[in-house]
């Protein structure tokens, strides 16, 4: 046996032990795509085991993330900070090496995946933003930037939806540097995939634009020549990503199962598992083996990849010398510091402004902040101007101007969602995304892995409840707030006027630990008088008390968020007229007002008050953690209806005279 | 103007006027495609504007649903129950004419659209289920089920990976009987679609074995014979489904708007209007001008409709007389009635059968429905069997065999929820749809239509929280249950054991105003000794005392759902030893919960006991309606990890222990 093939078999064996260890797991992808694996990181990509972060690394994506014993595998032989122990403790309490890929768990997964269809999208947005710095930081001779994407993928990923956003997108943007291999190997969890499917794949990447290949010959799965020939054919064309569709057996080597949809998703059992390492020749004991050689050869990546950094490293000194300002500037896209004093210049709105929606409001932070941080890039959901986001100190980025920063993502949510990401992870630019917050709902499972790998993604989301109006219920959010409220990690913002809303973009800026979700208005909102009412700053705190009792303690709390806090504050003055005394508490965002400390949360609800309303144009559930079991929640209970939003708002009860006969009934109990 | 030309004018007129008045609205589309929606419904489409229920009617579904008005005006000249006072509502509160198409809400509305590609997934459901009804009722001579889904799209539509997971299924199942028309007007709301667009879409549909026709001679939009040709083509193969993309001008006739970006989706506003009606030849006023001879002509449908429907009730009789069997299937079909005591052959179990996943409980409840009821439908997305969905009384359905009953929908959540309520609103087949509860994420925008329809779908939602393990943080469910809690219209049922599993089915079945998700174990959990506990009938009432406290009242009440119930009851048991005395109570569903009288509501949580604590593993978010502001929650405030069930629920907390440790705290307030 050659040192190639013994190579594969370690990495073949070390997934199957794992998974037979667990008692759970997915072989056959490993099994399968070792050849390819292998191809891959020993003969095409560069990396640095020692330094994972290593800026200008290749980045490879498994996007049939189930497969992920292939990658542990990958990473441990090849010197990554993950041990044969850790691959032992697959998929235990407190592992690095869990069911899927982790982000943030395990040192070299660049993006988290398993839900199908994820990381090919996030791919896309991973070679976009290299693409995009390289126009920006490469000079004649210093390609400061200057890697690829590599993905693989499997039927699922192709089946999805996800995938026909990612690869229309990557097409149009000829995103040369994205090289995708498709496992093609025509078994899915219920069995043939001729059962459900049989898309002509090159053809529909070819109506994608992009560069196909095609390694069909039998046994090709086992040719590391030829996938690696594949791999610099895709490389070499350079104004197309490339798809290579490997035929291949699942399985491979499993004498009862290869070919057979049992090996996708379940360990192969002792009787099993011993057959197989007889096909491979491989000894029976000791589990886990390494055999000497394959550690040594493999673990050459480490030397090969300080010297890549190495030399990188010196380049950037170049850069530094012969192009100091650019050198300069590329730091400030890694590091993305906010200087002190930097939110000075966003603008401040007093009630003279008139009425202002705080989508608008977005537009003028986003346009001040985009000139002081250049590595702010985003666009929306082919709704640049609805959503407001279009950044006007630069145009639409394009194959022939990857340097622009606004991204036109197409009606294509799920893509900018997760492309959003993928351009996180990849580092050197900071997205925003944005559509309608409706149409969260088409990128949620992509907003979600954001979320559980704390991201700081910003999300723009508008027209944020009925007050969008015409366009009626399918277009107006109802469950979304408390969707987002609900996931972890994920900051839901909706600020109530004009200096919430900078405010709010502040909070999105400063935050370092997980996406921000902005919810705004469509319609305009009143700009609250300041001298009056509590200063915007309250926002950081998620809830403060907008507008105090006149007495010592008030008789009701109202609270609020968004357009509806006009009311509780037009109730109050009602209220004051008939006698009753009433604080007025805005709560743009639950999450901050969580960390608060408990006599903060006192001063702000005591508890001693238990008539409390609370009024939002959104479904109810949720607010009765702050209006407790007796309180009174004005939300919507039904979906909503197409007509103005002023008709609307009354129609629904959204008005401060509802507000008035809620407290009432609260205070009557 | 020939009567043609003056029929296609009327509905442009219609269209503009309406968005004009409304001052809001989507007029380019309808501008474009009058002379094609003209072509269908005149010259192709049977229908009967008297009774848009007929069932054999040939269905329209226009999936750029920001088109309402053509469809409005189609609908009111061509004599359904859509007034010129409706017209003249358009996107008014309480009005029949709302801002996208709502089945709801207007007769011949097939299915609500707006959310870009909804409609053309829905369609797919409603070709599937006419050409499952006519595999089973068609006779030589008799073909009772023969009628096309026809829709309208755009590039909205095709850009949505929506379209991709609908084209690739109905591709593969050969639904001859589907027909699109693609609007390739080239625009989309921020300007050309080459800013993020260009699929060779003719291409792509030959991928997915689709039959392709191109339009793209100039001016070839306003040409009703071609249109009705290419119609006819499509028709002409039965065996693909069929494309027609058809070049066109947005807005045409607008002389300073058409073809840009502008008319897409505001008015055109009154000059502009004017200057579009100089160029269409038309009279400035009256503004919703119809033209008698348009009146009389368009309205002839009213007479061909009725004759259509006519000869097909013959047709039934004839079947009724020849084949009384079929016929009489055929209504049980259509009527989908439960009979008396339909449930007596549901199965009961007994702890002595030993703890079983309630998704085990939901294949034994499918297999005995299943025998009962031959309109019940479904399948997953290709997870048959870990959702345990697979109906063994019937084979896969296929372009072969579309009798069967079992559809592997693929890798494709989206469209296997959208084609579902597409099939329930086609009618004749009630479907049901399954995949893990974390992937209803990737069908979120279409069960939101089936709410919004009321459609009464049965998801079948397994791996319903950490409880799956390994799979890990990215499979496992957290938020989704507030989510769909707060979806109107929807009843979340999460079945503490078997039992209340089977009354789980049990209310779906039942349910006809709104979709149902059951939300499933993956893990075993005990039976629950209903000698000692209350029965699981209980679950109809959304929540009931499952184990009562020995005493008069309770010192404090616990809740719970699905597999954490267990906990709450071993709690119970551990806190009377200590001399602590209780209530249990079960809550699958809070929907059912709130529409219970205040006096159940006080029998099962009686407003004197404060002292409250719920334990589920999900997002606490909405449990302090039930626990009140200052009750316990014990929840998944964080996503979940890759471990084994059981050391998960330990490590977050879902333990006995953990709930006795929470009643004393709260006991302790």
């Amino acid at each position: 046996m050659n040192l190639e093939t013994r190579c594969i078999d370690t990495i073949r064996c070390l997934a199957i032990d794992a998974i037979e260890k667990a008692n759970s797991g997915h072989p056959g992808a490993p099994m399968t795509l070792a050849p390819a694996a292998y191809a891959l990181w020993m003969n095409i990509m560069r990396f640095n085991p020692k330094n994972p972060n290593w800026f200008n690394r290749d980045r490879f994506v498994l996007s049939n993330g189930h497969a992920s014993m292939l990658q542990y595998a990958m990473l441990h032989l090849c010197g990554y900070d993950l041990s044969l122990d850790d691959i032992k403790q697959f998929r235990q309490l407190g592992s690095k090496t869990a069911g899927h890929p982790e982000h943030h768990l395990t040192p070299g997964v660049e993006t988290t995946t398993g839900p199908l269809g994820q990381g090919v999208m996030a791919a896309v947005g991973m070679a976009i933003a290299e693409a995009h710095l390289a126009a920006i930081f490469n000079v004649e001779g210093k390609r400061i930037v200057d890697h690829r994407t590599f993905v693989f993928c499997g039927d699922g990923d192709l089946m999805e939806g996800a995938s026909h956003e990612a690869a229309s997108l990557a097409g149009h943007l000829g995103l040369g540097k994205l090289i995708f291999l498709y496992d093609n190997n025509h078994i899915t969890i219920e069995g043939h995939t001729n059962l459900t499917y049989d898309d002509d794949v090159a053809k529909r990447f070819e109506a994608y634009n992009w560069h196909v290949l095609k390694l069909d010959d039998e046994g090709v799965a086992q040719d590391v020549g030829k996938i690696t020939q594949a791999f610099q054919a895709a490389i070499a064309v350079d104004d197309k990503p490339s798809i290579i569709i490997l035929r291949s057996l699942i399985g491979y080597g499993s004498p009862n199962k290869q070919d057979t949809s049992a090996v996708h998703g379940s360990p192969l059992g002792a009787a099993e598992l011993k057959l197989t390492k007889e096909f491979y020749g491989w000894p029976l004991a000791p589990e886990f083996l390494v055999p000497d050689e394959v550690k040594e050869f493999m673990g050459r990546a480490v030397t090969a990849g300080a010297a890549a950094e190495s030399r990188w490293n010196e380049l950037l000194q170049e850069l530094h010398t012969t192009h100091p300002d650019l050198g300069t500037s590329f730091q400030q896209y890694l590091n993305q510091e906010l200087p002190l004093g930097w939110a000075d210049q966003l603008p401040i709105y007093s009630p003279s402004d008139g009425a202002v929606a705080t989508r608008k409001v977005s537009t003028d932070v986003l346009h001040a902040v985009s000139k002081q941080f250049p590595w702010l890039i985003g666009g929306s959901a082919d709704l640049g101007e609805s959503t407001a986001t279009f950044n006007e100190q630069s145009g639409y980025l394009s194959k022939a101007a990857y340097q622009n920063r606004n991204i036109d993502w197409g009606i294509r949510e799920h893509v900018m969602c997760a492309a959003s990401y993928g351009m996180m992870v990849h580092g050197g630019v900071r997205p925003y995304a944005a559509t309608y917050f409706v149409f969260t709902d088409y990128a949620k499972p992509a907003i979600r892995i954001a979320a559980i790998m704390k991201m700081p993604v910003i999300y723009i989301m508008t027209h944020d409840s009925i007050g969008l109006g015409e366009d009626g219920t399918t277009h107006q959010p109802i469950e979304q707030l408390i969707t987002f409220r609900a996931t972890p990690n994920i900051a839901t913002i909706r600020p109530a006027d004009a200096n919430e809303a900078v405010e709010a973009w502040k909070a999105a800026l400063e935050r370092k630990d997980g996406p921000t979700m902005l919810v705004l208005t469509r319609q305009k909102v009143p700009v609250l008088d300041r001298s009056k009412y509590a200063g915007a700053t309250g926002l950081h705190k998620g809830a403060y008390i907008l507008s105090k009792e006149k007495g010592i303690s008030p008789q009701a709390i109202v609270m609020s968020t968004g357009s509806e806090v006009q009311w509780a504050l037009q109730a109050q003055e009602l209220l004051w007229q008939e006698g009753i005394d009433i604080r007025v508490v805005s709560m743009p965002c639950w999450k901050f007002f969580r960390t608060q400390s408990k006599s903060y949360h006192e001063e702000v609800l005591p508890k001693a008050v238990k008539a409390r309303v609370a009024i939002e144009a959104a479904a109810p559930e949720g607010w009765h953690e702050w209006v407790g079991a007796d309180g009174i929640v004005i939300g919507m209970s039904t979906f909503g209806e197409s007509a103005p939003a002023q008709d609307l708002f009354k129609h629904f009860g959204f008005t401060a005279e509802h507000v008035v006969a809620q407290v009432k009934n609260v205070l009557a109990f």
